[in-house]
């Protein structure tokens, strides 16, 4: 691979080309930042969905799911403070009508003056920035542009309008009312957690729960990106996998290590490497934390953020109690008293686990000879999520195979996903397993009807082996355990 | 149980005592028509939509999923109809600014007329409501209300507003624009069919698939109704399970026979008796349909649909493509013509199909005995579908009691989902299992640790009798299979 990005636009055109992930309403020319998952993404995604939900809900003592609605009361988001703060200052080059986000815009200056070795000015201009951003101080920011003459990249001038606030939050109306001031203005959730807040009270009464506790969800959430880019990576309608950890303050640090910790475990159980990631402490933290930090995956493009992990004390539970005038309390019987709970979040993106789980499965190999040139490209899954899991192949489409391979693939789909493929050479259709990820093939041939084996194929190693046609259903169901 | 209502009443009662259905953002009063799932609630919907998904990709030899974004390109719902036809004529009462859609209004006034013994007129009256809305005359149905002195049933006048269209899809703004004019509308799916015609070609072809095929998907869909009730029948926010299965012209009459067989056994493999259900073929018939009935399930408020099963014809390929002008035919090489496929479709709710596993689950028995009266109160759930399979009680917090059944716990928990219990009385914890509907129960006692028994307990027979305890894996395994 020549290099990353190259790598990264190749796992991109192998996405599309076979069946994992188009862009949005391509037809019509696609709609920005917004991708549909195709026959064998969908899958992919399922996969990953469920085995989060399962290792996160199932298979943990004291957490549940619950599935909440995008939209939500507004007032959540007055009180989650998202109506407020969740919006970025921007500036429009009059010349260009190009719109830039203020930091970027001053950062990207700062960038040039310190490769110019004029390292202090650079260091001023972001500390000034820090400064001015901190305080809300529009006008300020916008002379700070003007003095030191930042510049449109496109149109080349200064010539800037007043910063604006742009609130990343879609809204709609809702209700039987075309008036438009009459219906309610709602917003589609730009986060999953709040579904978890304003429902505590209700699941930790109705399920009995005692604290600690978790509240898991796996749904949409929604942010109208300004730069919205990089594939599935930052989407403007997005999948989270959110869990908020209930505790009693006090514990949060120890709460918290256990988190990181066993966040990363389930990473690692996804048979990806420990150098492929690193944690990413906050030091700049979000107004509602306590401690945060990010899990990153080298992407192609880079270590990235995947995953958060954020201490976030009293902050949600204590606002919706002040906006909604409920108590959001609970009675420690250990201890004797009550009190909002702290918490503790881990929020994934499942979009972007799709993308580190491609990313990592993609291969290209040189499988040349001194004969023979060849190559393929492979995507090596966990097989626990592979979309499909067992490929039957009869070598040829005519004496009774078929009926053979059907009749394997009969007793098998009710276990796992198989696929059913007679026509072009084996070769080939090995070759389009690889390309979609499929652990094991199976070749049923005369053999077969004479002594009940067939050829299984192994994706990864490419080793192909005899067996009888009674294994196979177990040897794929152990090789997919995960 | 009185009468239906209150069966309905006490079943949503039953649904937000028990975790399973909360109304959405309920701290802050609830939003209308809108709703959260609760620790239960999720995972019977995963457990129906998990099902579902199975039965109509897994098991079948040509149908593959996908999943595409909420977000299209609003040129889809032009090419869709739904910009144009997706929207209701609606009344506002001047004087009660309550609002009506007109033919119901119409139709209520009509039913009165009927109940009068005024059977002509009133098939007149419906007879006349037919041809205007036809015609989209909207000045001759306001005339209509008018001439027969129809009036709002809350200020008793008949002081009317025009008639106007209202559209029942949610819009919203997209990019990073501020100034109103400039950033798209794009609208939130009122239905996910549409994301899979515009994806159609990109599935066949890097999918390689052969007509006769079905694409499938799960997912949100939103409409602004304007009479949004009965729970969670009719919800703004809402999920779809919908399967369109692609098809020779000349073929359909056969394939839409096929499906509503099909989707009916699917039904009745839920283990809810035949005589619950009804087809219900419709007379009137949608622009783009061929032939259409709907499958009705009798709720507690009556026979309502569930799903719909429709032949679209190639409407809505053929409209895609003159929107697009894209090509989105397909090769027959059996017989070697090119043409534009037609569609059976298939259309579940899955909100709905929550609404009537629960309704045929919920069941009241009294349990009265000459000595003590008593009852329960029972989800008789198909056991494939219960939130959890196994309730795991020791009888006493001690003697080593509790670690038994942790143990037994450890060893089901990544086989199905389990629940463990120590307080209370054993009666009550079985109670509290029939409530949310969990089909087995083991009880650790003194015995188990000289023989290893347990006692197993049955949700619907409240038989028990006692077994090994390396029996109960494999009882909750099999008693699950579907």
């Amino acid at each position: 691979m020549a290099n990353d990005t190259a790598r990264f636009q190749a796992i991109i055109a192998h996405c599309k080309e076979y069946g994992f992930i188009f862009p949005s309403s391509e037809i019509y020319d696609g709609l920005s930042a917004v991708y549909d998952y195709g026959q064998y993404g969908s899958e992919l995604k399922k996969n990953i969905r469920d085995y989060w939900w399962k290792s996160m809900t199932q298979l943990q003592d004291n957490i549940v799911g619950i599935d909440a609605a995008i939209f939500m009361h507004p007032t959540t988001w007055k009180a989650s403070g998202h109506v407020d703060n969740f919006s970025d200052p921007m500036i429009d080059n009059k010349d260009s009508n190009k719109r830039y986000r203020v930091d970027h815009l001053i950062e990207a200056f700062a960038d040039e003056l310190e490769k110019a070795g004029k390292k202090d000015e650079s260091s001023a201009l972001l500390a000034e920035l820090d400064r001015l951003t901190a305080a809300s101080d529009f006008a300020g920011l916008k002379s700070l542009i003007e003095t030191n003459r930042i510049k449109c990249a496109v149109s080349g001038t200064s010539n800037w309008t007043d910063i604006r606030q742009f609130n990343l939050m879609f809204s709609t109306k809702m209700g039987s009312v075309s008036g438009e001031d009459e219906a309610a203005e709602i917003y589609l959730r730009p986060e999953t957690a709040q579904g978890i807040f304003v429902n505590f009270l209700n699941v930790q009464k109705t399920g009995r729960l005692k604290i600690p506790f978790g509240i898991a969800q796996v749904g949409k959430a929604f942010r109208n990106e300004i730069i919205a880019r990089q594939f599935i990576f930052r989407m403007r309608e997005f999948e989270q996998m959110e869990m908020q950890f209930f505790i009693r303050p006090g514990t949060e640090a120890e709460w918290y290590n256990h988190w990181k910790e066993a966040r990363m475990n389930w990473h690692l159980s996804l048979g990806i490497p420990q150098e492929k990631y690193r944690f990413h402490d906050h030091v700049k933290l979000a107004h509602y934390a306590i401690a945060a930090c990010d899990i990153e995956y080298e992407f192609p493009i880079g270590f990235k953020e995947v995953e958060g992990i954020h201490s976030r004390g009293d902050f949600d539970l204590t606002n919706h109690q002040t906006y909604s005038r409920k108590k959001l309390q609970y009675f420690d019987n250990e201890i004797n008293q009550n009190y909002v709970p702290y918490v503790i979040e881990t929020s994934i993106g499942l979009d972007r686990t799709i993308l580190m789980v491609l990313s990592q499965a993609y291969t290209e190999e040189d499988l040349s000879t001194p004969e023979k040139a060849d190559s393929r490209v492979v995507l090596k899954f966990p097989p626990a999520l592979a979309p499909i899991k067992l490929a039957v192949f009869p070598l040829l489409k005519k004496d009774g195979l078929p009926e053979i391979a059907k009749e394997l693939m009969q007793g098998c789909r009710g276990a796992f996903r198989c696929f059913y493929e007679e026509k072009d050479a084996i070769g080939k259709r090995y070759r389009r397993m690889d390309a979609i990820g499929t652990p094991f093939c199976v070749t049923i041939d005369h053999q077969t009807k004479e002594d009940q084996t067939v050829t299984i194929r192994y994706r990864d190693s490419m080793k192909q082996e005899r067996v009888h046609i009674d294994q196979v259903k177990s040897i794929v169901e152990n090789g997919i355990a995960l």
